[in-house]
């Protein structure tokens, strides 16, 4: 099932760019769990389009409505369905981009795949799929709440303007436009967006993310170890070319005796694990950090072919776009990690005979 | 399914480091593909314990017997099932492993997962368990053959001496014992290794591999990306810490005037994008780089508690280990791509009506 | 995954009877299939209450809205979602049913499974939720259609009246309220129903269904069967209590010369296999037989127990209720055959190396 | 997944009827289970073949072997695989049935399927492929067994001589050859079969099953209601032609007066339902009755066609067969229903919030 992602928290999307709706149906949630559609909707909030000068300036309200699965304030055990509307589709003329290939998108890929695409907007290969996963995460937050768990993400570094991760201040992230988490490098971030966007270009960046509360033993050991599952939903975001959890590719470059996170009576003295050892969950805090590419989408003329002919051609794009993806993906990386622990909480009810 | 991975190409293994056998049993392999035991048991050398002085001491054949699934030297569309018999288990005292934790590893986790473990050389958790994936990995790459598809892998760094990636030659990659791929880096490679298993000590290092020939059009748009289950499979592998696919982290310091990759007639200017766009195959190389984390088991001593109090002790491990994963984890990054790759090439047989 | 059916073939369902809509999202079609938004409402045109006398009096247009997957008139490869919003819901009193437990409903299952349910209109356990099936399932017919596929359902009996499937003139089902296969016994039926509901009671059925134009090869050895599937597909329709497929239980008392149908070179001699061996499609017809239950909702006074003390109590069933099942049950029928068809012709395209 | 069943109990078989071995592999097995290897060998023995007069003459041990997943003879939370060499694979000619097709067998259509087929024995289609499974139902039912869940099956009728459900006296049982469930009619049945191998032919018959000590709340709404499940399970096992679960296709002919079960303090007073509502277990007894073919397999001649050039010929089948398959189905269905329990408990640990 190829818009299914998880085994017991199953989540099922749907929609396109400039399709009529989004939406998400989620599949497994115990009954009895106090519904938050107010929490829902802020996390909707902080993903949706147009908050600030550093994003797009397509307006959508991304207003959340609940179908199914929720009587009485409470979860009832049966799928959870929310629906998003689309409100703000331009009119646009898409002749240009139909015609061709943006470089940088799935385009080209999407014709190989399917034969055709709906290129308005990029259909279902637009980030606005995204939206679903926030409302999908918003509910997989409030499940892992209950059982003391909470995830949370930062813009860890924008073009070449690194935060410290050892200074994130979380009480912050929320008040600068980029989600900096380190709060004396968020004005600096911001800038290296501003200069990409009056070049008519964009910049990459980096998330740090970390999931705080778990309980040990989460994770399945062999192919659905918790950085596997992690792995996997973090890379099924668009734009995303790397993934780096615990010591990450310093390790690399470690002996054991540096690498190896001694164990004692209070728990363990250093996290290059990251929070998880052979799959599962230690106990300690999960860390990862994830490289996010310049949003392809640029008004910078760029060399591409005809979509009939297969002739050289150029393009320039236009529409609304964000020159930084890293401020909107924020909190999909939130919302995709929560899912992952809200899955692998509930598969390991059974790992051991009760 | 916990040790179950892939949808249509489907793997399902078991076994511990000291049981009587490991094994995989493939399902949905099509039927007609001629089989070569050989060629699976040449894999199979390549990953198999005592090579070098670069690896364990442990001595195990691993030679692969195929149970079901092939009838006249062909496929029949059913389960392909193969078994791989211990043989060289130490019959080693275990009594300390058993009451202590070894650092690095997941002797801690499965005691908080599963209440207890078997904890005769890491049981479930060992890198032994990646015989079967080998295994599997072998008949995926048959398959993908038939295809005109290839996978391959080498060392690109030991600690941190690099290989330099453009300078990879295939031919000599099996001909060094670190699998280094730029041969003029082979011998520093080894240099490294050398040193930390002199003290006592072990050393991380990456993985550089790709997947050529591919057809474009493989990988499904959102949950399921070509990206994403690489993502999936590679972060499966104990000790991985990091992945990159094409431009990798370095992405995330460029605009997108650098990152997209120009169209023309000829195909891709560049290949930043790793051969995959919005998470479906291109028709370029796949390209990508892993970090795997220094050896876990090293012979200096190191903190950690006693199972039975949770009081701190000391713990100095024996036996037999590879002092850098690196070398044999290359057939093992091999075979979790070409699992993928066939995979998402059958899963994409119904992509298109026909 | 307890709300998603099929493997490339793939639904997935939510809402409650009385809850804002109910909705499918089926993921796996393949792209370029041309869309038929009428055919569709047709079919739930079939299913809706209030067609006719035998039929519940509640009013519901049924109205299906196409949220995503189609792009200018064919699929695109991406999940088609569906819409049906609940208009009729009563502003019943239901105080009563919440506070027992109604005979022959989940009203006590859902308590002992949740800790609570959904008590306006049965919540997901009632008949509305096939709605969405029927939605899939025409789709389904669509994609069959494609390849020549065509599935038809009739009831075969109404309490002690029986059709004779070997008169059945499909051009006459939808033109009786009882959806009678055998013109001839059509009015016998009706009196059936009316009778019953004269007394206030309800009255079981039968329904025979057919696939024709199946390709021969469907279906997967061992689990997989067509006939496992599609016992899953029927027996998961509230109501059922028994499936028969080609011969049935008249094969428990037959002997083998009298069982196996003879091949000869114009194909089946006989087709008490029903289509079907060894749990493949032969290229024959694919029959069977579904008994169903009486509606357990009747106006007669009943025995039940305080859902708060246990207590016996009685109970009288107000409300609006189809007095049999049946007439209604046969496109849902029709429709969850039509899945497993389409998701096993889907599977069947990697069956041999291409 | 063609070869995997269930879904936190899973079980992916291999095997065929002619290749060295077949085996299973159980995924999802909670750890700390006490395994007992000597209740799995006589759940095999009661299945294996040449047990008596009414069974083939093939000798096989079905010796089980454990690979995996057992630790100090308790489960480990990792999978449990088990091995089951062939041993008695009679060198016989079997150019005949390579030649043609078996009437009644899936020989035709595993051709049609995968273009060819391993012809010895049937292959992968062979009843010796439920080995592999009454090997895992055994795991199952020590699972289930922990849980206070029993399953048992007998034969309930063979042709035309019947036993009477309500006079089963299941210490006799395993006592007579035929496996019937009501004492007095055992030698009526094992004189039809008797009859039906005299005159080289074969006979079908019902088994009866029941699974006793389920706690209610066990299966998933829609899809996977539990009657829904166990059709899967029982319709997957070859030669299977019809299910009823609780009152059956008599519901089809009763009213809903009749056929609701009054509920009282005390609980049920009547099980039509079979212990399950809306696909849930309510907490009674769940009761079904299985229809069985006659073994396609008899030494009459049939006819047939040549595989090379579709002409009519005849066949005589030689070599060894049940002239019923009723008393070695009986510990196969036993085995389904176990698994499909055993799988739908564990899935019910995460339907409440805890």
């Amino acid at each position: 099932m190829n818009n299914t992602f998880g085994t017991l928290f199953a989540i099922t999307t749907f929609g396109e760019s400039h399709g009529p709706a989004l939406g998400v149906t989620i599949d497994g949630l115990p009954a009895g769990l106090t519904m938050d559609p107010d929490f829902i909707q802020s996390e909707m909030d902080r993903r949706r389009p147009g908050q600030s000068a550093a994003t797009t300036a397509r307006k959508e309200a991304d207003k959340i409505e609940i179908l199914s699965g929720v009587f009485e304030g409470k979860t009832t055990g049966t799928p959870l369905a929310m629906l998003i509307r689309n409100a703000d589709q331009h009119s646009a003329d898409y002749s240009r981009i139909a015609a061709t290939y943006r470089p940088g998108h799935a385009d080209i890929t999407f014709d190989q795949k399917f034969g055709f695409r709906d290129y308005r907007g990029g259909g279902r290969s637009s980030g606005r799929e995204t939206a679903s996963r926030v409302a999908a995460g918003a509910v997989a937050k409030l499940l892992l709440k209950h059982y003391g768990v909470d995830v949370r993400a930062c813009a860890a570094s924008i073009g070449n303007v690194s935060g410290d991760i050892n200074k994130i201040d979380w009480s912050t992230v929320e008040q600068n436009p980029v989600r900096c988490g380190d709060p004396s490098a968020a004005d600096a971030m911001a800038a290296v967006i501003e200069s990409a966007a009056k070049d008519l270009d964009s910049i990459g960046g980096t998330v740090y993310a970390e999931i705080t509360g778990l309980p040990a033993g989460l994770g399945e050991p062999v192919f659905d170890k918790f950085d596997a599952l992690l792995a996997h939903a973090i890379f099924s975001i668009g734009g995303v070319k790397g993934l780096e959890i615990g010591s990450g590719f310093s390790a690399a470059e470690k002996r054991g005796s540096e690498n190896n996170d001694p164990i004692t009576p209070e728990g363990f003295a250093t996290n290059n694990a990251g929070g998880i050892l052979g799959g599962i969950s230690n106990g300690d805090k999960v860390t990862f950090r994830v490289a996010v590419k310049p949003t392809p989408s640029i008004y910078k003329e760029q060399q591409t072919i005809e979509k009939a002919t297969g002739n050289a051609t150029s393009l320039v794009i236009k529409g609304r776009h964000d020159p930084c993806l890293i401020p909107r993906i924020v909190p999909v990386v939130e919302a995709m990690a929560a899912i992952v622990a809200a899955d692998l909480l509930l598969r390991a009810k059974t790992s051991k005979l009760d």
